[in-house]
C-alpha cells in the first residue's frame, strides 16, 4: 500500500441524494423485508455492489463515509480486493460447499487454516477453539472455565462419580454445579442466556429472559481529563478492585472466571487504567479464578494494538481471550493445557466453527501485517483524536468526555442526552456520515483499519458543518 | 437429474488403502492439528478436494461411502456442482467479503435471500429469524418464547415498569423472571447453556456446567415391532402425555415453551406416534405455552418430508420450528406476529445470521425441488429399510430394533452394547463405510439427499460382509 491511499477507487467524498435517510427506495425495501423478518432496526438498505472501501452505498444512490463499519465488524473496507481474491479461491469454495464437521472430519488444510488465526493471536496464546459469533465465543469460554474450575477441584484427570453422572441429567448439583462468571456493570458480552447473564449494559438486551444469578462488580468511572484527576482516578481503581476482591471472596456461588472488556464498548466506551487491569489480573491469581478478556469489539487492530489488552502488559497473559467481529470468524485463544478438558468431546459441537470464515480471518491477518495496518490505525487515531479535541473546544456541548486517546481509532464522546445523541446521528446521516451510538448518550467511532487521514478530514468537516448549523 | 445417477463422477465403490483407520497420514495430521486445537475427536483427516458425492476421501487415499455426512449436515454430497456454481457467484463473494450487520444494514438482495429460506419453510410458517448454528437457533427460539410469554401476561404492546427495568440489571425478577422450557428425556438441543439445559441425552454434554432448573418429561419408549404392540404403545403415549400435562400444570416455574424433536436423533433415533405429537400440540394450546419443534437434525428432506413434523398433521402448525445442519444456515420459522416482540432490538445481535450460508440454503432448496429429492429420499429410504429388515433377520444380534420405517433414509438400529456398537463402526470404516452412532448402543444412518439405490446396495453388501466375519 502507498500510505494514505489504500483504496484507489474510493469516492472522494460522501454523496447524499435522497431528502431523508432512509430514502424512498430504502423505505420500500424495509417494508418488503418486514414481510419475511423483523426489519424495524434497519437504518437503510445498503448496496454492497456499489460500496467501496470506507464508503457504504444505499439503494437510493446515497454514499456515506462509514465510521460504524457494520457495528465495528468490517475490518478492511467494502469489496477489499485481497479478500475478494480469497473469496474466489478453491480453498474458500470448498469450505463453502463441503462444510465439514471440523471436530470429527477436518480437512487436509484445517491445521493451516487454524494457524492463520494463531498467527495473529495475542502474546502468550498458542491454541484456539473456534465458534461462530461473539456471544458464542464467550459462552464457549465460559464452558472451558467451568470445566477447568471443577477439574481443578476434582483433579484434572479424574473421572466423574456416579452422583455427578446421575444428577447432571436433572440439571442438579453436583453434576450441574452452581458456578458463576463475574462481569462488570455496563459490560456487554452478548445476548444468549449465559452471555446475556454477564451483559449489564441496557435492559433491552435482557428483559423477560431468565438469567443466572451471577455477580457484577463496578467498572471504574473516571473523571476527565485524566491527567487533571490522577489521584481521584487512582482511588477509583482501588475502590473497584476492592469490590472484585470482596465478591471473589464471599459471593454465594463460586466464581470460575472474571470476564472483562479492555474497553467497555456497547456500554459507552468506558476505559480503565493499566493499573486497574494489572490489579485485576493479580486478584484472579490470588483467588484461583480465570481471567477472560472479551476482545470481540476491541480486538484486531482498531485500538492501535492487534489486541487491546496488550496495552496493559498483563503478566501472566490472560487465561482466555475471546474474539469475533473484525476477525469475521469467532472463538477463543488460550495457552494453559489444563483449559482443554482431560476428556474429549466435552467442548464439542457439530461444526466447531466455520472454515469459510476462518480462511477469511487468516487473509485479514495477512493483509493487516503486510500493510502495517495496526501501526497505521494508531497514527490515524492520533490524528483523529487531536482534530476531535479541537472540535470539542469549539462545541463543548456536543463533544463531551472525549475518550480513546492513544487507543487508535477507537474513540468516543458523549452528548448531553440520548435525544441529542440520536438527533446528531440522524442528522449526520443526511450529511453523508454513517456513525453509531453506544450507551445512553454517547457516539462511538468504529471505522475500518484502512481509514486514513483524508477520511478523518472529511469526517471532521461534516461534524463541524452540522454542529455549526445547530 | 437422471434418476439413480445424480453424481456422474462418483467412485463406483469404496477403496481402503491403509491398514488401519486412521491411516498413517491421518494420524500425523491429527497430531499436527493437536498443536493448535483439540484434535482428539477426529476420525480421520479428510481430503475434500478428492471427495465426490456420497464418497468422502481421506489423506491416506481411502475413499469411504459416507452415510454420516458431517453429522447429518451435508445435504447434497461433496463438491456438488450446483453449490459450487452458487459459491462462485458474485452474490456469494459479496456476502463473504462484505458481511453485513443484517439487522441494521441489510443489502439490496437480503429480502430475496431470506425468501430462499422461506420457499422451503414448513407449512403454515411465513417468517424467519436467522442464526448461526442449531444451538443458536434453539436459544433464539427460547428468547422469542420467553418474550412472548411475558408479553401475553403484561399486554403485548405495553412497556416495562420501573421495577422490571431496574431488577433486570441484577438478573433478578421481575425483569429477569424465572421461566422454563420443557424438554424430554434423551433429547438433544445443543450445548450452550440454555440449549444445554434442555439437552438430556448424555452426561458428557452437560457435566460441570451450571444449568437452569427446567423440567423434563418422558419421551415415549415403544415396544417393537410397532404393529404387534399397538395397544401397549398407545398406553405409553397416554402415560407420557399425562406427565407433560402434569408438569405444565404444576411445575414450580412457569413453562413458556415445550421443545421437542420429531425424532430424537442424538438420543437414539427415538420415534413417537402422530397421536402423541397431536396430543402434545393440544396440551400446549390448553396450557397457553408455545410448541417449539427442533428440526435441526430431522429437517430438510431426510425423513421423506421436507420437515419431519409434517408427518404428524399438526393443527395449528407449531409456533416455532428451528433448523440448521442440512440447511447449512440456521434459525427459526414462525407465523404468529405476536412472536415478534412489540419493541424493536429485543431479538437482535451484530450479524443476525450469515448471508453466505443463507444463500447456500436457498440454492440447496432449489436443487432439492428441481430434482425432487425429498420424494427420492422417501423411495431410497423404503428400499434401504426393506434391505436392512432382511439383514436384521440374518443378524438379529447386530441389527436390533430397526427404526425409521417410512421416514426416508432416517434409519437407525441398536446393537447389544456400546462396545459392540463402537467395534462395529470402527470395523465398518476399514471396509470403507463411514457411519455414526447415537445414544449408548445405536447406529444412525444419515446419508445425503442424493443417496441412491446403488449406494444402498454397497452399504448392505459391506455390512453383510462384516457381520458374516464376526
Amino acid at each position: 500500500m502507498s500510505s494514505g491511499n489504500y483504496f484507489t477507487n474510493e469516492p472522494k467524498e460522501p454523496v447524499v441524494k435522497s431528502e431523508t435517510v432512509p430514502g424512498p427506495q430504502s423505505s420500500a425495501g424495509i417494508k418488503a423485508l418486514g414481510q419475511v423478518t423483523d426489519s424495524r432496526p434497519v437504518y437503510f438498505i445498503a448496496d454492497y455492489e456499489k460500496s467501496v472501501g470506507n464508503y457504504i452505498a444505499d439503494v437510493d444512490g446515497n454514499v456515506y463515509l462509514d465510521v460504524y463499519a457494520q457495528i465495528a465488524s468490517n475490518p478492511l473496507g467494502y469489496n477489499n480486493p485481497a479478500l475478494i481474491e480469497t473469496a474466489k479461491s478453491d480453498k474458500m469454495i470448498r469450505a463453502i460447499v463441503d462444510r465439514p464437521a471440523l471436530g470429527n472430519f477436518p480437512g487436509a488444510d484445517t491445521a493451516e487454516i487454524i494457524q492463520g488465526l494463531l498467527d495473529m493471536a495475542p502474546k502468550g496464546q498458542d491454541k484456539v477453539w473456534s465458534g461462530l459469533s461473539g456471544a458464542d465465543a464467550n459462552e464457549l469460554a465460559f464452558k472451558a472455565a467451568f470445566m477447568w474450575y471443577q477439574g481443578k477441584k476434582r483433579g484434572f484427570t479424574k473421572g466423574f462419580n456416579e452422583e455427578e453422572l446421575k444428577s447432571v441429567m436433572s440439571n442438579s448439583a453436583p453434576g450441574s454445579p452452581e458456578l458463576a462468571i463475574l462481569s462488570f456493570e455496563r459490560a456487554f458480552h452478548g445476548r444468549l442466556f449465559a452471555s446475556g447473564s454477564a451483559t449489564r449494559s441496557k435492559p433491552i438486551h435482557k428483559l423477560d429472559l431468565p438469567a443466572f444469578k451471577w455477580p457484577k462488580a463496578e467498572f471504574p468511572s473516571y473523571k476527565y481529563p485524566l491527567d487533571k484527576y490522577e489521584a481521584e482516578n487512582k482511588k477509583e481503581d482501588e475502590r473497584c478492585l476492592a469490590i472484585v476482591d470482596d465478591i471473589l471472596k464471599s459471593w454465594s456461588i463460586p466464581v470460575a472466571g472474571v470476564l472483562i472488556e479492555p474497553i467497555q464498548s456497547e456500554g459507552g466506551d468506558n476505559h480503565a487504567s493499566k493499573e486497574f487491569f494489572q490489579g485485576l489480573r493479580d486478584l484472579t491469581l490470588k483467588h484461583g479464578t480465570l481471567m477472560i478478556v472479551d476482545e470481540v469489539q476491541t480486538g484486531v487492530g482498531a485500538t492501535g494494538k492487534m489486541w487491546c489488552h496488550e496495552h496493559f502488559d498483563l503478566s501472566p497473559a490472560p487465561d482466555i481471550v475471546t474474539f469475533s467481529k473484525k476477525f469475521q470468524s469467532a472463538g477463543y485463544f488460550f495457552h494453559d493445557p489444563e483449559i482443554m478438558p482431560a476428556q474429549a468431546y466435552r467442548q464439542f459441537n457439530t461444526w466447531c466453527g466455520d472454515p469459510a470464515r476462518m480462511i477469511l480471518a487468516g487473509a485479514i491477518g495477512k493483509e493487516i501485517a503486510k500493510n502495517n495496518l495496526v501501526q497505521r490505525t494508531k497514527e490515524v487515531g492520533q490524528y483523529m483524536y487531536s482534530k476531535l479535541e479541537a472540535l470539542s473546544s469549539k462545541y463543548p456541548k456536543y463533544i463531551k468526555n472525549l475518550r480513546g486517546k492513544d487507543r487508535g481509532t477507537f474513540i468516543a464522546w458523549s452528548l448531553e442526552s440520548g435525544e441529542a445523541r440520536d438527533k446528531f446521528l440522524k442528522d449526520l446521516k443526511t450529511k453523508g456520515v454513517n456513525m453509531g451510538g453506544c450507551a445512553e448518550s454517547s457516539v462511538r467511532l468504529r471505522p475500518t483499519l484502512v481509514f486514513e487521514e483524508k477520511h478523518v478530514d472529511i469526517l471532521i468537516q461534516k461534524i463541524d458543518q452540522l454542529l455549526a448549523s445547530y
